[in-house]
């Protein structure tokens, strides 16, 4: 089959590797309808060292299941599914209190094992895994579904890791995808003043449509001083951060209220934040994390079945295997928002 | 009248400063019955500075209200009255909210204000601050009134900040009166296992009174590695942080259990926090902070008066003025774990 290695920054091809066999009796093999490009896999695409050896990238996907392996209950071949970005039993302690991604068989895709940016997927652990689509395959509904691989469970995870209360205010720092999804989520947990901090206007654009009050553009001081001036001079209860920048926590932490959450969900890339003697005084919180997409599923997809949301909207470019290096290359320039990808 | 007051590292000393007075129609004058050395005024004792002005101590008393300012509304003369360890106006926003801390008219006890270890203080906001024990003046019940103000206030607010579920398993780190406060309330809050962090055999022998299961000894890793064996290699779901050390916040991360929660209530002695990549895929939450005493006194003061609870068994140790000084050594020294003062 055919499926995506990156080898280094910048260095991202197209490969025929082994097909996926069922390897043990728990897993599903997948085939693909759509993967797509994250904002992380950005990350190594800045930043990975070169290498020999390729690594099978992509962790969002929808397929169709093609083969079971022979413990897999609760599926069945031909099943539309929705795989979230990490393989987890189901049945663990971890995954009963809706922490998937601590799961006890939990797995990560990409190397060793397939990724979603290729045909087929070997799916570890597939029942407590995949979410069948009850509704069958719907070729319109496919960046919505496959959004709940990911980026707009992660911004669900943000609000409902704050515990946003109806008309409390909310800053969302960020406006790629998944702040975009965080915008959507917070309104959807009923919250009030809405800034979406972001400076590319058809993203910002796109924030509003999905509920956010106002837009800041500005950064650093500038753009603090701006919620500041949106809030009264208090900052808003929540801060959602969707970035991962040690600059983006700290304007988080400068424009949250006092006694307010600040909820993160985008990668760090620092190791230590700024919460010493005056964040304690203001009693702030950080919360937050890599999101169990697992367990937002279940409550998000009626909304998109029923239409009542639309985060597939964050995917403004659709490309095949012979565009994904251009598709990579596009989100890292920002030309691209989110891109889709069809095998 | 006479007071205490700090001149720098080790230097404490009680003088004649002026009375008191109203200054505001909002002030009350309360005559002290009882106040306290604070672990909290050990790190000015063990590194302030040597100055000509000494600055006024205290921010915990009891008293009885000898004066009224013209506005002061539900306070009489002759109450008997807490005073938790921040003034507040009980009517601003945060102070509806329960963040008095952060109150818009709030003011912290001490220079150039009075401070609770003297004969008298004025109390500003007193209508918002005072607190009055409907049951009158009660010798028996100073030690738990007193420990309102602020210890078992603060122990509270780390476990209620961590929304502690029936059952939950906690680990404490201090031993110092905090630290016990917190044990008591983890288990008000119906904690099932709590694993107290302390080597002072005589506090932690307390802390298995207020509630601990077990007791470790070790700190550091030897430490981390015991809380991991009493847990199954897991750590707990929530850590009350009342040390306020880089080590101790550095231990609750060790120990705490993915998607648990950290609430400190140790006023932080550093400016950073790790809380990088392996906390976010860990899902750690760090909350808590400075407590807004005021907001529990009337959800415990019944617990108190009904002898539910005692949390005034950590004073072990009572001074008059002419030992005040002692009583700083005693405690900077772990001879005695708290101190009260009898004017």
């Amino acid at each position: 089959m055919r499926a995506t290695l990156m080898y280094g920054a910048g260095d991202v091809r197209v490969e025929t590797v082994p097909d996926p066999i069922i390897q043990q009796p728990t897993d599903a093999i997948v085939r693909v309808v759509a993967g797509c490009i994250c904002g992380s896999d950005l990350w190594p695409y800045a930043s990975k060292p070169a290498s020999e050896h390729g690594s099978r990238m992509g962790h969002e996907f929808v397929g169709i299941v093609e083969e079971l392996g022979g413990d897999v209950v609760g599926l069945a071949t031909g099943d539309f599914v929705i795989a979230p970005f990490v393989a987890s039993d189901g049945t663990c302690d971890f995954c009963r209190e809706g922490l998937q991604t601590s799961c006890r068989h939990g797995e990560h895709w990409g190397s060793p094992g397939d990724g979603g940016q290729g045909e087929f997927v070997r799916v570890p652990q597939a029942a407590g895994t995949l979410v069948v689509v009850p509704a069958g395959f719907d070729e319109a509904l496919i960046p919505s579904l496959l959004s709940l691989s990911d980026v707009m469970c992660t911004g669900y995870h943000a609000a409902k890791k704050a515990h946003i209360l109806p008309g409390q205010s909310v800053t969302v720092i960020g406006d790629g995808a998944v702040g975009l999804s965080a915008v959507l989520s917070a309104k959807l947990l009923g919250a009030g003043q809405v800034i979406l901090m972001g400076r590319h206007q058809a993203r910002t654009d796109l924030g509003r449509r999905f509920g956010a009050t106002d837009v800041v553009a500005e950064r650093g001081e500038e753009g603090i001083a701006k919620v500041k001036e949106l809030t009264g001079g208090d900052g808003t209860h929540v801060v959602l951060e969707a970035v991962g920048l040690k600059s983006a926590i700290e304007t988080a932490i400068a424009v949250v209220r006092d006694g307010g959450v600040i909820s993160r969900v985008g990668a760090p890339q620092f190791g230590e934040v700024p919460l010493g003697f005056p964040e304690f005084m203001r009693n702030i919180t950080l919360t937050g994390g890599v999101a169990p997409a697992r367990a937002y599923i279940d409550e998000l997809l009626p909304l998109v079945l029923d239409g009542t949301i639309e985060p597939g909207k964050v995917f403004d470019r659709t490309v095949g295997f012979d565009e994904v290096a251009a598709g990579y290359r596009a989100m890292a320039d920002r030309e691209a928002l989110k891109v889709l990808i069809r095998p």
